[in-house]
């Protein structure tokens, strides 16, 4: 299996990236890594394994780039050369933690679509409270979804749960604002009775103040919708820590309780992090392309690593492409 | 100043409601209550106060009536008698703890829309970090919103931002899920246009995110949207609070360093409680509608009331119609 990254994306890039790729080299069988990106700042972090060789360039997309005109002209950039390498047959799939909006583009233009999608998708594991985790999507690919997207979205993630994730009838809900079927949008309205008569496990709308509790283990709704899902779920996180620490460090007393319980506090931290279930899978391409965390450390490029992995093994792509293909017939049919 | 109030509506009703207004009936000058409801089930509470008054009924409608049915059918419920008083001319403003839904039916197949406003919008304030608050519009009175919609929103936010919350320029983002402009859905694309040249303080786009953190005083977006991010925010919390209390509980250290630091907690827990700030304005109709939060305590609907009384003494409902009609006009000369 061969996976070809991005190794100038993301936050600590190129050290976490070229460290998590050499992790995965020893700690997978039968893996091939190709490391895309400038030569002089990743050897210092190589080990001399045969199965990591690097693609040498100095151009790369930055998080400022405007990203479809940067994927158009940057033409030797990493993320692009990156593509290029799975589009041209020489790697399985690719994984990048640099500039998201860039990494789709190249996904749409480079690798392409598969056969039969519409619209990829945007999809990463969010945390839950009992650790399991759930998939949304789209959380910002498609920001103007039509209903026959949110169908072919409820139908990926449930295959990708399902294999991916190893999880049994992975329970599939609608994001909505009412959990009652006639809730909602004119767009949730007509995805509800589409996903109704769909070959998944449909348990209907899912309301947002429950996704943390597991509602479903699948969370489908439009790119605009799970974009602002998503960031409200960091943004209120990442308030209410601050608002942790500012009252642990309020007085005397709360200073002490704040040294007897740090370490466990900081398991709550982790609970919440989602680098753990690896990158956000762009779903609907002709291969897996994957989006790590543009934070992701070192573990965080080996979990991505081995989601890419997993879904090149167990075909993910092709169940994908023959599910919709067969769902297309049969509408045809009937 | 005359206010009607449902004193069926909400979990603690109609004790929470009734005591509720019995203090502010005290507290507040010139005010006269109407309480609607079950006049042995609100009598306990009254102090034989001569500004409080009691409609008498037996009806009402549930959590669970169909909003639209309930408010067309139950024609001698709680919130219906209200609403009528409302209508009639024989109260300023209305307030109900119950059925969103059916309040939001109430208001406008009784109440009736202002004119000028195509679709009304209920407005909550949430807590932001720094203890001053935002307004949202629309969280779900209009999942289907146009642009214009959303302008009117800008204006009708902005205003009541300025005149009830006493901000000078209150700034008005548009939620969406990047902060340049030309980001976005169709919707907010329009919408941003239109929204820079609305007679407000417009400061562009503001991602989901930074919600909390205060990135605006009044933010715009569709009821849809703004229905999710408000249930996200809600859920979000809720689950980390849990997550602390399971942190505190989990062994004999931590359960200490829980008993030093308890208040302290506490306060976070009022922090994030947005009942703090009143009902959420049902606005756009032609007098003030206020919804309580379902779970208003005494002091929520204290709050729920001083804020209705504001809007009345500050013209608020005129102050907007007025301000739409002359953009109306303005756009009608160019």
């Amino acid at each position: 299996m061969k996976l070809v990254i991005d190794a100038m994306g993301g936050d600590h890039a190129p050290e976490a990236v070229v460290k998590g790729a050499v992790q995965a080299a020893d700690a997978i069988d039968g893996l091939h890594i190709t490391l895309v990106g400038d030569e002089s700042l990743i050897s210092p972090y190589l080990k001399g394994q045969e199965n990591v060789t690097v693609i040498h360039t100095k151009e790369m997309i930055t998080a400022e780039d405007e990203p479809v005109r940067a994927v158009r002209k940057k033409k030797n950039a990493s993320m692009v050369l990156m593509a290029n390498e799975v589009k041209e047959g020489r790697a399985d799939a690719c994984i990048s933690a640099g500039n998201t909006g860039a990494l789709m583009s190249a996904g749409l233009f480079i690798v392409g679509r598969m056969k039969g999608v519409d619209r990829p998708a945007l999809s990463p594991t969010l945390p839950t409270i009992d650790g399991k985790g759930f998939l949304m999507l789209d959380v910002g690919a498609n920001v103007d979804a039509k209903p026959a997207h949110l169908l072919q979205y409820a139908v990926i993630g449930s295959i990708y749960a399902e294999q991916v994730r190893g999880l049994e009838r992975p329970r599939v809900g609608l994001l909505n604002v009412g959990t009652e079927e006639g809730k909602g949008s004119d767009l949730t309205k007509k995805a509800f009775q589409l996903m109704k008569n769909a070959p998944i496990h449909f348990v209907g709308n899912v309301e947002a103040r429950d996704l943390l509790n597991g509602a479903a283990d699948v969370v489908v709704t439009d790119g605009f919708t799970g974009n602002v899902a998503l960031k409200t779920i960091e943004g209120t996180a990442m308030s209410m820590f601050s608002m942790i620490k500012q009252t642990f460090m309020s007085n005397f007393k709360t200073k002490i309780a704040a040294g007897l319980a740090k370490n466990d506090l900081k398991g709550l931290k982790t609970q919440l992090d989602y680098s753990e279930y690896g990158g956000a899978g762009l779903f609907g391409l002709a291969a897996p392309v994957i989006k790590a965390h543009g934070s992701s450390n070192e573990r965080a490029v080996f979990n991505a690593i081995r989601q890419a992995c997993q879904m090149v093994e167990l075909n993910v792509t092709e169940t994908i492409a023959e599910t919709l293909k067969q769902m297309d017939s049969e509408e045809d049919e009937s």
